[in-house]
């Protein structure tokens, strides 16, 4: 039996102001929740989501039984963060294009859809915004925040706008800033978008078009930075979409027709990309990667900006991972061990890169539940007590 | 004092067949010399060049003094290949767009313009092509052929399609194909220019237009590939490219202006390769270091496909060079010692990526004088006996 999801939204009248100096209101959070609060609202987890994700986490819906949570495999009930007994919530961000308000709703100050004027948005800012959602919900601490890649980059950020607010966090395959390659990646993916006729300086929506190549472009760029050169190797190496039989070599001998599995398998997940994902939602959330830089405001010393943060970590990595590789993990956990900080590190040996942090392994998930289970216990131990 | 270089051109009437089953006619060849030939013609080297290069190898032009060739810092009086010593032969590709025959000239059986139409050149075709140039230049045997990336493929087939031409190979910063990841980086590259809509399938030419907005994103990936993590993060880092001061992070808050030093260092390359480089062109060239797989007859036994060659060897790699990382030279130093033959190799530790076969590295340089010193001596012992 799956967990059955249902998709929530609060409207939120007040407005939030953002790091930008902006500020946003009259704005809808989209979130679902999966087990239950507890009496002393003390196992609440929250879950931020990276790129391409949504409040939608774990389950399914009652009339979609095979659009599954992005997380499932970890959790929902009796998995890793066990939903039978942790109280989860998965919430879409601002600016996001799954649910919450983002550029292709109406502003209501203007009363015309968004397009490229929705405010840019910080991780800082969703922190911030998710945090008003639990106050709505009446829970005052978490007992764990936690996100992969961009999602483990909001989960650091909470331990440092909110340490009062966060018993631990479990920050995966993320690093406490982007270097200048990843900027770069995200540099020319942006670039395809802007520079796509369809984008119309990004009020493409009132022209009935969408940015289509420069989404399907970004989302390629995208994809060969989630996945290691070993494992693209292992599912395509140089294989052919279909040999002819015309050339000894059985190559085509043509530009643009598909000749490797590889540029079968981009041009696939580009065009499926582009049929559902919000351009301006993808500015807005790489430039929320590129923004988020903590040990900016203490002159690049990250040990002196981890030291707002006062819970307990749990960081893991993957070996292969070389868009948020192993050592920019070891980055944090050596900035929280100059603070005295209990963090437990995993490096995990996986062939998969980036993407490794979405998929099974058994060693991963065993080290969540590990940790998830000793929070269960300490728990029911304060409630004992 | 300068060298100084003049462009030669010379045309090919009689059809070369092409390894798509193809052939062309009719066409020229752009390329330079210096030095002198000697009596023996026992002392030409070959130069074959990477994506982004051509013919003009070495030197300046005398009515253009800041117009270097590409491996200057390699090639020249008294310089690791020493031109007063070796008669080196720069030559520019078919299809390429510096002056050999390419898309934007006219195909002689219809009178129009090559275009999308120009026929697909691999490795293989280049270098049956350079080995028709040396026969109208009265050259037998090469002293050495010679290249870097793209140009070590070419380097290294002329040791397999003319064994006997050949006595020494200079293979750079090269592979034995690409793999899936590197075919990922040109397919990304390729659809960003197919996809705008300047292309006009390839006879943008009659349009008086150019996919400009394809060619800077396809040079934006490319110079992310050919810079190193580290050159990137030493070179950029995060740093902006102008601070704003209303804000205290000192960023604008803005998804597509230029935020970072790295960003607009992208932009800039981009804009300039896109005022120059043919469209067309970079299609051909990227589906021929696709197409290029000398193990692919074999059943993928790289030893089995380079027992043909017969020359001695040098192969040159660099630590940080993840676009054609050293494990891959690795592969062909491994395949050649399989058939006994002579091969030396130097793995540089040089910090700035694939770029470093054309940078200033003392090692590195002196790593190729060696060897080519090594050959002087034995060719004046060879005039002397």
């Amino acid at each position: 039996m799956s967990l059955i999801a249902t998709p929530q939204s609060m409207t939120f009248e007040a407005p939030l102001p953002l790091q930008s100096g902006a500020s946003i209101r009259g704005y809808s959070l989209s979130y679902e929740t999966y087990g239950t609060l507890n009496a002393d609202k003390s196992n609440a987890v929250l879950i931020c989501h990276a790129l391409n994700a949504s409040h939608h986490v774990a389950g399914v819906y009652a009339d979609q039984p095979h659009n599954t949570g992005w997380w499932d495999n970890m959790i929902g009930p009796g998995k890793s963060l066990d939903t039978d007994r942790f109280f989860v919530i998965g919430v879409n961000n601002l600016g996001s294009c799954f649910g919450s308000t983002g550029p292709m709703h109406v502003n209501p100050d203007t009363g015309r859809v968004y397009g490229a004027d929705f405010p840019v948005v910080t991780v800082e800012d969703w922190v911030n915004a998710q945090a008003r959602l639990l106050d709505a919900l009446g829970i005052e601490q978490l007992a764990a925040v936690m996100g992969g890649s961009l999602g483990g980059m909001q989960a650091l950020s909470w331990t440092l706008q909110y340490p009062e607010r966060v018993k631990h966090a479990v920050v995966v395959a993320s690093a406490p800033n982007l270097n200048a390659e990843n900027i770069a990646f995200n540099e020319v993916a942006r670039r395809a978008i802007v520079t796509d006729p369809d984008f119309h300086n990004g009020h493409f929506y009132a022209q009935g078009v969408v940015p289509k190549r420069g989404l399907r472009i970004a989302r390629m760029i995208g994809h060969i930075t989630y996945l290691s050169d070993d494992v693209m190797n292992e599912k395509f190496g140089r294989e052919l979409r279909q040999a002819v039989t015309n050339n000894a070599t059985g190559y085509k001998y043509s530009t643009q027709e598909v000749e490797f599995q590889i540029e079968s398998y981009l041009r696939y997940q580009g065009d499926k990309f582009s049929e559902y994902f919000d351009a301006n939602t993808y500015l807005l959330i790489t430039r929320a990667l590129d923004y988020f830089d903590p040990a900016r405001a203490f002159g690049g010393d990250l040990s002196k900006a981890l030291s707002r943060a006062s819970c307990q970590f749990l960081l893991v990595s993957f070996s292969t991972d070389w868009r948020f590789s192993p050592a920019r993990s070891r980055e944090m956990v050596k900035a929280l061990l100059d603070n005295r900080r209990d963090v437990s590190y995993a490096e995990i040996d996986a062939p998969h890169g980036h993407d490794a942090f979405l998929l099974d392994d058994a060693r991963y998930l065993n080290v969540v539940r590990s940790y998830f289970d000793n929070m269960a216990t300490a728990l029911n131990e304060g409630v004992q007590a």
